[in-house]
Order: C-alpha cells, then structure tokens, then sequence
C-alpha cells in the first residue's frame, strides 16, 4: 500500500509547489523527469530543488545542497520517489536524504522506472522516516507524461500537433497551408517543441514548406528533426539538413543505394514497402533516448499514425474558418462506422488568439 | 443622439433584470421582439412585466397593469423602445406611460423597426419624461437578433446546426449519421428549435432519416418545417408531413404537375433549376412572418447556404472523435485560397456532456 486516500490540503500546497519548480526545466531534462523538492520545517520552505538538466544532480540533492540550515527533523515534498539504485552515473538520493536527519518525506508519485519502483520508498521507511506517498499523483503523473511512458515501454510518448480549419482541413485544393492559424497560434506551438525530443515529418511537408524544424525560444536545446522519407527525395540544400541538432531520416532499405555521403543526417533503413511501420519507427527512436516526439507533418503522417494508434496526444489547433474542399487531416483514415472511429478519452479547450486548441488524449 | 457612453451601474441592474424578464418568453413572441419592463420607486421594485406571446400586451402594459401601488414619479426600465405607432392590433404604449405619471424611463434599445424608431423616445421627451436610451443595447440587440434583422430586412435570422466529428464530418462514408454527438447535445438542439420559427432540412434528410422536425420541449409552439425538395421527391407517409404545425416544401417550377392533392403541405415553386436561390427562399419566408430560421440540413444544404452568405450563425456541434473519411459539411464550398475562407467574426465555446459547441457569428 503505497498511496492512501486522501491527503491534507498543506501537503497538497507545498507538493504542487515542488510541482512548480520541477516545469521550470521543462525540455532540458528528457529521457529523465521534471522533479521539484521543498524542505518545511516549522511552518516555513527552508530549501527547495529540482531537476535542472538532464546529467545534472537530481532535485532532492538539489534541496539539500541550498539548505542554509540545519534539516534535521525537516519535512521534504518531492515529487517523484528519490532514486535508491546505484548503476547510474549520480548517486543515489535516498540515502542522503536518510542522512541529511529529514523526519518525514511527502512523495508525489512511485517512480514507474521498474529499477526504482518502491525501493526508494522502501529504503526510508526502513530508516525510521515516516513516507507519505501519492500526493497529487494524477497532475505529477501527467507532468511526467512522457518519462511514465518511455521508462517502461522504451518507445517515445506521441503528440499529434495539427493547424486546422473548423472544417479539418490542413490545406487548401492547391495545398496552401500558410498560415491558416494566427501568429499567436504558432508561437505556442515552439512551446510543444521546447517540450519535445523529436520532431516529426514527411517528405512532402519538407519539399512543400522547406521548414527549419528548430525551436525559436530555446535555440541550445538539443532538438531531433525526424524524416519519413522512403524514397529518399530530400534534397540536398533542404533547410532541415542545416540547422544546429541531429537529423534523421526514415528510408526504405531498397533504396539506401541512392544515398551521397556527408549528408549530415543520419539514415534507417526501414523493411516496410508501402507504409511506414510505426512500431519500428518508434523503437529506433527510443534507442536514441528519445522520449517525446512530436508528429508536425501533413494528411498522411497524421492519418497513418492516428491509424496505427500510436498517437498518444493531440494538439488541434482550430482556426475560426470554414473552407470548404480542402486537404482534410484524416483523409487517409477510415473508419468502417461511427462506432469505430477514434477518441479523445479526455480533452481540455483553450483559447489563443482569434484560434482555439483541442488538447486531447487519445482512447486506445 | 440617443446613446450615451456610460450608464450608472444602478440602470444596468435593473435593464438587466428587464432584459431576464423578456427572456422567459424566448420563442413564443416572433416575429415580435423580446422585452421586459421593471418600474422602480424609492429603490424598491414596484411592478414588472414582459411581452409574454405574439399578440398579447407588450411588456410596458403588462408592467402597468401588474402594479399594486400608484406609479406616479417611479422610473420604468424597458428592454425595447415603448412603441408610438398605432396601425397595428394594440395601442401605442408610450401615450400610456405617459398617463401613468412616470418620471423617468430608461431605454435599452432604440426599436430598429423603421415605423417607430425614435418616435417613443420624441414622445416622452415631449412629455417631459426624462428619457435615458441605451442601456446594455448590445446585449438587447443580440438577445432580439432575429427581430433587429426581420424587422429591417423582411426575411429570418440564419442559424446554422450541425453535429460533426472533430475533422468536419457529419456522416459516414456509409451515410451513418446517428448519433455522431450525446444526447445532451441533442437536447440542446431542441432549445434551438424553441428558439426558431421554422426548421428547414433537405428532400435528402427527409428520405434518410425520416425525422419528425419538431420540438419536443415546446409541443405547442408554432413551428414551420421547410423541406428544399427540388425534384419533389417526398415519400407521401414522411413523418414530417404528419406533425403539428405548418409544411412547406419549396419545388421546382417544373415539378409542379406531379405534386398531388391533398398533401398536408404547401408548395412554393422556385424558378431555380440547379440550386436554390436563398434570395428567393428567405423572402418567401419573410412573408409567412418566420423571422428566425434553423438550418438543420446535411452536407449540399449547409455547403449551398455558406456559399450564398445567407447564415447569420453557426452552432458547431463537436464529438470528440475523429472519423476519418466520410462526409464532411463542407464538401459542396470551394475557396480558392486560405484568404477567401469564411471567417467568424466572434464566437463562444460552451462544454456539452462530452461534445463541446462552437457557436459563432459568420463575417460577412
């Protein structure tokens, strides 16, 4: 039994703000996860943490090294359980904080990383700590969505992102597509690839559009730029293949002998014929750490892989516009009846700017 | 002038509490307007009325007669300019105020009605009434929308419904239609036909789903079905023809001969061969009094009456899902490019059990 029903509204308080200083480093701590720490004691914060890039000192160390005084006796909020094994490059938490004299430790959520689950837990109880687990598990979990996700499936947590007409249509009959959301729109769309490892598109988005796929507002983040490209039509100059961060490209083997050298991008070869096989698309990337990708690209991406159910999230972002015949989204999607068509098992709508945006998860 | 650019927030309260009023009538007053009336004194409300059916006494009246006290120097607060024209089935209210012996009257709205606009106003000035005008007239406006356009232009309100996946379908590839939204969605509708004086569907949705077009929450409310039936094509047992309340089906001219005696229908030729002219339509409309119209009709109606211009208003009614090809609303609209796309100029998003509801006003 690790989470209890209910939990007191000042455990709450200071677990959500551990929550908070955990988003500050959203984007810089992938494949590992945002965790913020709060040291109480009396009544007051006298430390706090949190995770701040990926490689560096986890929150709870974090906590403890900006104490200025003595934590004996002291309350810690942290997020996620502390870490209790040792093959990894930083020690582990749970021991410090044992010997740092903290009384009692408020855990937000069991860490799922089958290598930690409980024995953080665990290893303080058995050091006479008293451990409160499972505050505000749900709003950590879903924080965390993508290390719950990569950490025990290895393959990255998906998100659809699509600009859209009332009428779902990504593109006018002549395939223009810039813009059909406002400007306000696509800057929050940098905020989703600053949350991302890896960005996602076709060859027709690179051919058609010749995007960057860089994100503006954390220019230093290391940002993958994915290409399902089976026929290997890139060309060479495409902007894609010259901006800071790795490239990947998603080739039919058949075709691999087309391939120059010193392309700057490296290539997998995939066995699939006709589609894309998602599952070993996504595997290859998970070897690769990463543990979010986000799918940008055109009609048939975004229909193949809400077809293979590998869809995680959607990002819709709606223009207030109806256009009448068009590219729609899903044209490359059937659903046999209403029944089967898919879902969004929960979805939340903000407004932004004159657009609107559906943030949904996917039923499966 | 009649407006002036700050109201105490006193008169807003109580042209408020008018406005609640009028509104209890929504439905049963076309093509009259809403309006509500409240007579204040000494800061206690005294009496109140509103217009409670077309043909009944306006709201003014109803609020003079609903008095218990002596209304000498009180201050009446109405939704609508008091009416001063007297070639119609009632008296003119504002000679009435007068009489009463009211000191004070404070207007929401000029009445745009060409017949009596600003005469009410002169009158009671001219008695010298001190007459306070436009107060929360926009929201006055918006609640009498349909009025504020028939009055002007002699023909309805266009409000567009339709219930559609998240990519713009409002049916299968198969035709499937039922049920792409929740019931709450679908009882919500129903207040939009309590809303409307007429419904108007096409031979298609006639023959497919063979729906009853009326209003389940309001039975005895005058509800007109429009069916657009080119071809005349109306099986002669459609539930439709056999509801209370007045049919009409628009045919071609050229389809006269074969429409039969005694269908329970009236028909009105149009001279049209290929499609509609909504021109036409609305105005025969006009004439029957049907101030306010409910498009309720699939893919080539909707499509057809977008591409005319001819809809004030949309009620988008989203599922969350997503169906992949079938039919969508807008199959039968073509813009050219994202910048001749229809736009709305404003709109409100409301959560509807799991479906939320777009409804918005169409730039024109």
């Amino acid at each position: 039994m690790n989470a209890v029903s209910s939990f007191s509204p000042t455990d709450e308080f200071y677990m959500r703000y551990a929550m908070a200083l955990a988003e500050q480093a959203r984007g810089f701590t992938s494949p590992n996860p945002l965790v913020g720490a709060v040291v109480v004691k009396d009544h007051k914060i006298i430390s706090e943490g949190y995770h701040e890039y990926f490689g560096g000192p986890h929150a709870e160390i974090n906590a403890l090294n900006n104490a200025q005084t003595n934590l004996h006796g002291a309350t810690m909020y942290v997020t996620l359980e502390p870490c209790a094994f040792t093959n990894k490059k930083t020690p582990p938490c749970a021991p410090q904080l044992i010997n740092a004299g903290l009384k009692r430790v408020v855990i937000g959520s069991v860490d799922p990383n089958p290598m930690n689950s409980n024995k953080g837990v665990r290893i303080l109880r058995q050091a006479g700590i008293e451990v409160i687990v499972g505050v505000l598990a749900d709003e950590i979990k879903r924080q965390n969505e993508s290390y719950f996700k990569y950490i025990k499936q290895k393959i990255p947590f998906v998100t659809l992102k699509l600009a859209l007409t009332l009428d779902g249509k990504i593109a006018t009959i002549r395939g223009q597509s810039q813009w059909i959301t406002s400007k306000t729109s696509r800057e929050y769309v940098q905020l989703l690839r600053k949350d991302a490892d890896a960005i996602l598109v076709g060859i027709g988005t690179v051919i058609k559009d010749d995007p960057h796929l860089t994100c503006r507002i954390a220019p230093k983040k290391k940002l993958w730029r994915i290409i399902l490209d089976p026929n290997f039509k890139i060309p060479k100059n495409a902007q894609v293949l010259h901006q800071r961060g790795p490239v990947l490209i998603f080739v039919n083997k058949r075709k691999l002998n087309k391939i120059p050298k010193s392309l700057g991008a490296e290539i997998v070869p995939l066995a699939c014929d006709n589609e894309f096989d998602w599952g070993e698309i996504l595997s290859e990337l998970g070897k690769r750490n990463i543990a979010s990708l986000l799918i940008e690209g055109g009609a048939q991406i975004a229909s193949s892989a809400l077809k293979s159910q590998i869809v995680d999230k959607v990002y819709l972002f709606y223009a207030p516009k109806i256009l009448g015949q068009g590219l729609g989204f899903s044209d490359y999607l059937i659903s046999k009846n209403l029944e089967s068509a898919l879902k969004l098992k929960e979805y939340s709508i903000v407004r932004c700017d004159v657009d609107f945006i559906i943030k949904g998860v996917l039923d499966k």
